[in-house]
């Protein structure tokens, strides 16, 4: 029998396990999570069959997935490589900065256990497992980062196939390069506007709710759990530093137009941003 | 006879007439656009009774809607003063800033026309007579700025009460740093976002394709008609360098504590932003 261990079954933890069970009815799968709630929960929804803490029943597993945050999967990856676990088991996690976790599992990989790093490209801005469904990641990108040749990735995609997610292996320090320009630092500017607004109008708090689906749109993410995000500036800050120097230094270049009231200019930046942010939506 | 005005039928002057229609189906619309295709289209639609250029019959109506660019209105509003209007008539604009047009509306004003700025505080990134819909503003705010005390207010909340908007009076400056503040600031932020993470994918532009939805809700008044956006700058643009520079020093200060990983810091202004964005869905 295929055994699945799942440590963290949050948002993402249950959205996997979901995929799982729709595709795999078959699989035994035991959950680990520190709340007692969340495993009551995960019980009595049928969505695991065994639960416990730690790494509890790790060892016995073909597939370990570890969806805690950074800071957990970096522990777990550690404590996994004092224990002696199943041959040909296959590890993953869904950290969402990949170059320490694939640093933490370095004893792992050594010692011949395959390694997959994996981060899901989308998410939302609630959290828990009751926020987890089956179809959250659809048509979104999911990166895998293999360290072992090609070794287990296509066992690791099957066994994920109900995600119903389009693939994309890419090195380590790329994908922490790509997070860090694309949801990083867009999380660090939702946040400057949102706190430097609620700055503004903090005598008047009521004006901020003159705000315009604009406005809402671009701070949407300051929502996100901000346990998260912190440990995210932690764990990417060189990399979140060095794409946000560039980001303001395009946003000196605008405001530097503005000043000048150099009307040409404007018009060819906002021309183009258009162009391009038009191209995601296709 | 009530006869209506409207220059400019675009979004939202196209909008403002179906709600003018819905509720007010006995009043004439005289439409006025540089568009022989646009006019052609309202007359078609039904939308208006008459259809001409410049400030053709402007000088027989009741109600006279300004809802070109600021710079067109701006030129408007100096060509009224040449015309002898109907007594009693009520102007009104839907500019998106405030004090350029009050000056320019300074000598009507002056001769005893009663003016009130207006400012519909919602919107699309689409344009043109057929994105309008009588829907368009629903439940967001409406911004009045009169300047003959009350004079004319409620007759104008009447004449467009088919949009269910809810209004707010206010001051022209006040107006327009709100306005800065929330709306123009956050154009300027998401469009150096995407000309920054295009120019940093510009040699794999399909890593672009990677975003998730946060980046793509973070950019997305990027795609605004830059032709407008332009003028905005113009025309606001003291209050946006104002709003931009306390938006740069909040920018700053989070990039210092991500570079010094004062997780303390992060975690509180992550919450904080987090509490304060939850606040505008209630």
């Amino acid at each position: 029998m295929t055994t699945v261990f799942v440590k963290g079954l949050g948002l993402i933890g249950s959205t996997l396990i979901r995929a799982i069970r729709q595709k795999h009815p078959q699989y035994r799968i035991v959950g680990s999570d520190i709340s007692t709630a969340t495993l009551d929960f995960a019980i009595e929804q049928g969505l695991i069959d065994d639960a416990g803490t730690n790494l509890y029943q790790a060892d016995q597993a073909d597939f370990i997935i570890l969806a805690g945050p950074v800071s957990a999967i970096v522990k777990d990856l550690h404590d996994l490589a004092q224990l002696e676990l199943k041959p040909g088991v296959i590890i993953t996690d869904v950290g969402s900065t990949k170059q320490t976790i694939i640093d933490a599992a370095q004893p792992l990989i050594e010692r011949g256990d395959v390694f997959i790093g994996g981060h899901p490209m989308a998410g939302s801005h609630e959290s828990g497992i009751q926020a987890g469904r089956v179809d959250l990641f659809k048509d979104a990108y999911y990166f895998l980062i293999p360290t072992s040749g090609s070794k287990g990735v296509s066992e690791l995609k099957d066994l994920l196939s109900g995600l119903n997610v389009n693939w994309y292996l890419i090195h380590a320090r790329q994908h922490d390069k790509i997070v860090a320009q694309l949801s990083h630092v867009p999380h660090v500017i939702a946040t400057a506007l949102m706190t430097q607004s609620a700055a503004t109008f903090k005598d008047h708090r009521e004006l901020l709710k003159l705000a315009a689906g604009g406005f809402k749109s671009t701070t949407r993410i300051a929502k996100s759990d901000p346990t998260m995000w912190s440990a995210i500036m932690h764990n990417n800050r060189e990399l979140i530093v060095q794409q946000l120097d560039e980001y303001l230094y395009e946003l000196q270049s605008l405001r530097q137009a503005i000043t000048a009231d150099d009307q040409e200019k404007l018009f060819a930046v906002f021309s183009k941003a258009k162009a391009d942010r038009e191209e995601l939506d296709h």
